[in-house]
């Protein structure tokens, strides 16, 4: 494969030769500062040496290894750095597939990451990771999987999903390459902490083939549970949202992953965990973890992250450490990936202005030139689903308006509900409690408030739940529905119009998935055919209509950054504190997770 | 076994019982400020958990996991460390068994180890490591065994060995189990550097089978080929004594070893990297190389390492990490070893005073209390060496005082001839050309020169050298024979008496193995009955025997700093500039290794 990368102890010989001036590198780099992320400095004057897709040399000068057919690239003072890593990476949550996200993010400086296909895998079981896997493989990308732990994330009593998997599919999953190289965020925690035998068994196939385990831990920092998770073996987490999430963790023996998502703006306070309180940084990752392909066109990708967090005060080889050799560390192959040394994979960005700025000018992937000033430079290997992939909606019926009407245990006066608050940029909801209006035997949702419905489309078992949500912000009619609801992915639809709310899930469902807003102006349909997850479209169209369903839910009053992200969390049923799946209202507290009742 | 360490994978269902407090701890620690080296802290107040051989919880409060049966240790605001890692050993160097050397170390905090048994590998091959590495596991120690790269060290051209290993045998070893974890330092750095095909096939087998490279580079820091080296897969190299050598090989992606071994005082300059460089100390370790009986018990052995460090000025946490965390890491078991977390082996040390002062007051391993107050408090089991390896002195014939004598090329007046000079606290030698006189056809080695001479004592083969060495200090006639001769480890003897010489020579063949000094005052007789190398006896006598040595040496002139540990590496073929071997004097430089004449 053009993007093939063989293991280091094949390439030995080859590396040497070129090395010592035996062999001609087949690309030379001359005369930049190197950011050093091993030492913690900037070295000048450096240039490297590449052979095939690894580097042979780094030092002061390589003239004795350019031969005839060498491509030498003058850095001319520019700095040269190991290409960006994202420690933690839903790549569904871009909307793109693989191919289509490695185009997004190559020209970024993104060279490789740590992806976790819980989404697919929600809906086709290992299947789906095999098929992400495949796709990965074909990219310039240092792809490394991650095996979904949590499918479904909360338990079959809790919502249902496509598909499920336990210790003997994670301990197959491992079988498929050292590049499957974890288990996935482990979201039930509880469970952890209770020995639930399913978790405890892939975490045990996890260690058991070498592998690591990745947690997701929300109950506070100083709750006493988080080092009886710690004893699991769990030595990653992303759900750092303070200082001291980020300090309790490292202190327990964890990677710390400060995430800045599209939605989730993490990095801010987690950073202050070093600059505030000198914790050492050899344990904090940068991650973005959800982000869309807007925030992939409009900001960046792990080179935004990491300008973010050198804006909050971080030296710059620190926060690229951040990014680059913590995150090769965290999964033992900084010997593969994460920095300028000779043996290490040639992922190399090139960077113009200062190192603050990391505003990237070219970026080479195992050996080639893959990126220039922003463009791809490399064609990709095309890669299809199967059909199967194409075709993942299965309703028991196409919803009407009379599915959204919510019987009220009285006929009229109010009732004490349950209701879903959203906070922006927060992936953690409140549960409210909130006398509503009863009408006629019927729950009145109206002001700031919305409904918000999950159909079951996975096996056509015809579940479904109603509820009520604040904080969207619609002043019009208007409904969205999805088939992008983590982590089940079933159609979650939220609305103000019961009719609205019904055409809305029913144009997702005809287009075999994606987003429909529906408002007095017509509808806008961002298509999702792969697995109800992922378009077919290139990055740039994806993108666009990304950007026509955030228009759509901006006008019709719904102005939160990043709507549909968040929106499309509200069905999450492992962050605290109140969420909805097919199978009715699930509050996460510490206490656990558990179903409970609309009204209280 | 008693110190069993089974795989984390086994342990976890235990731990999270214990963590939540459903299962008894074994043992509980309560109280005391825990060097937090992951997060890089001295946190108040902290208490542990451990379960059978593992850490269970961390926490200001471990009451819940306290019942009837467990050991309750008070720590009375002592400070509580991670058990302290030497990054690269050579256990035959103290002249201990593996399980004499546990005794000596582990009440001076050390509790684990990476030990490239390269001595014994000289005069056994495999053998010889498997049966280390099989007493290695009957110890408390958290034990790695490196497999010896370089047996023989400088080509069977250079020197004779009892053994020889190439690719082949360094796969095997890997096939023992998961603590055969690395290749031990590859001495041959020309030959990686050249191509060589054995060396380059060793590597490939080691980094085929997920292990680490340790190097031994020792030409300059600046020398073009250290990158060479670097892209062969080699991460670790402790031929470091000056700053520059700990950046480069940083720069390049290595962990830099800083040795403190008997006779060479490396940290007090390679330290200076970080504290006066500034350099990102994630890669820099701490080791001992090589430490006689004498020097454990005298000074220390990690506990006097770090003690040293941190009076150069190194913040205590911090060279704490440079002997537990960043060790561990280097050989890819931070997730064994190397820290207080929940998980971790229980390898913890208590320790009075000021965490500067190093001083250990109990030392827990595995899980067991096995040493307080400088004493050891659990018996080891007993190992025993098969009766071959305590006959390993094959001698053609015992020498006589006429094997001693130097023919000279003129048979008056003077000659040129290549002298090697000692220097004290030193590895390297240094090549002298000096005119010395010839009687009757012999040189004349007198005043303030010894000669120096070798026999081949594994295959005899009746292989035999005699040269000229400057710097021993004998004031009267005295001789040393011993069969500790780095690497190859045949009879060195030294001395300026060629009829005591002899006599040495015959009281270590005599006593299949040892270190004998002849004076006019009698025999000092330190026997080394296994393998030739190691003694049979208690630490304690042991350490007496070889202080004896010393003082003999140092009665009859010879005053160098821990003089028989430099005395012994002077056939060590493979570090600058002047050795000898039974094949004739060896010159290491820049340019390679290469035997020269003696007259030059």
């Amino acid at each position: 494969m053009k993007f093939a990368r063989k293991p280091l102890s094949d390439c030995v010989p080859a590396l040497v030769a070129t090395a010592r001036g035996d062999l001609p590198a087949t690309l030379v780099i001359t005369g930049g500062k190197l950011v050093n992320v091993v030492s913690g400095e900037i070295l000048e004057g450096m240039s490297v040496a590449v052979q095939g897709e690894r580097i042979a040399y780094v030092g002061k000068d390589v003239s004795h290894t350019i031969g005839e057919d060498t491509r030498v690239i003058d850095a001319a003072g520019r700095y040269i750095a190991p290409g960006l890593l994202d420690g933690h990476c839903h790549i569904e949550s871009t909307q793109l597939t693989v191919s289509e996200f490695a185009r997004a993010v190559l020209p970024l400086g993104t060279t490789g990451g740590f992806f976790d296909a819980h989404e697919i895998a929600n809906v086709f079981g290992l299947k789906g990771i095999r098929l992400m896997l495949e796709e990965m493989r074909g990219t310039p990308l240092a792809a490394y999987m991650q095996v979904a732990s949590c499918v479904p994330s909360a338990g079959p009593d809790i919502e249902t999903t496509g598909a499920s998997i336990g210790p003997e599919e994670v301990a197959e999953a491992y079988t498929w390459g050292e590049d499957v190289i974890a288990l996935g965020e482990v979201m039930n925690f509880p469970g952890v902490v209770y020995g639930d035998e399913k978790m405890l068994g892939e975490i045990q196939a996890t260690l058991r083939a070498g592998r690591y385990v990745d947690g997701h831990f929300t109950w506070p920092a100083d709750d006493w549970r988080l080092p009886v998770y710690a004893a699991a073996g769990v030595t990653g987490d992303h759900e750092c949202v303070t200082a001291e999430d980020v300090m309790e963790r490292v202190r327990l023996g964890m990677y710390a992953k400060m995430r800045r998502g599209s939605a989730w703006h993490d990095v801010a306070k987690t950073i202050t965990a070093h600059t505030e309180h000198g914790l050492d940084t050899r344990r904090m990752l940068l991650v973005t973890d959800d982000r869309s392909s807007e925030s992939l066109r409009d900001e960046g990708h792990m080179d935004f992250v990491v300008r973010h967090a050198i804006a909050q005060g971080v030296k710059p080889v620190t926060a690229f450490q951040m990014a680059t050799i913590n995150t090769a560390e965290r999964f033992g192959v900084a010997r593969d990936i994460g920095s300028i040394t000779p043996g290490s994979c040639a992922d190399i960005i090139l960077l113009d202005g200062n190192l603050a700025d990391v505003q990237v000018a070219m970026t080479i992937a195992a050996g080639v030139v893959v990126a220039e000033n922003g463009q791809m430079t490399a064609e990709l290997p095309a890669y299809t689903y199967p059909q199967e992939v194409l075709a993942s909606v299965h309703l028991r019926e196409l919803p009407t308006a009379a599915d959204f009407i919510i019987p009220a245990p009285v006929d009229s006066g109010t009732v004490a509900t349950r209701v879903i608050k959203v906070i922006e940029n927060h992936v953690d909801t409140e549960e409210l409690i909130l006398e509503l209006p009863v009408r006629e035997g019927r729950l009145v949702v109206e002001g700031t408030l919305s409904k918000i419905a999950v159909f079951e489309r996975h096996k056509a078992t015809g579940n479904k739940s109603v509820g009520v949500v604040e904080g969207i912000g619609f002043r019009e009619p208007a409904a969205i529905a999805m088939t992008v609801a983590h982590d089940s992915h079933n159609v979650l639809v939220i609305g103000n119009d019961d009719e609205l709310m019904a055409r809305a899930a029913g144009a997702v469902a005809t287009a075999q998935g994606g987003v429909a807003v529906l408002t007095g102006s017509g509808t806008v349909l961002f298509p999702l055919a792969i697995a109800g997850l992922m378009s077919a479209e290139p990055f740039e169209v994806a993108a666009a209509q990304s950007a026509a369903v955030s228009k759509a839910l901006y006008d019709a009053g719904c102005t939160l950054n990043y709507a549909f992200m968040t929106l499309s969390l509200l069905a999450l049923a492992v962050i605290p504190a109140l969420r909805i799946s097919d199978k009715g209202l699930v509050r996460i507290s510490a206490g656990g997770i558990e179903l409970v009742s609309l009204f209280a």
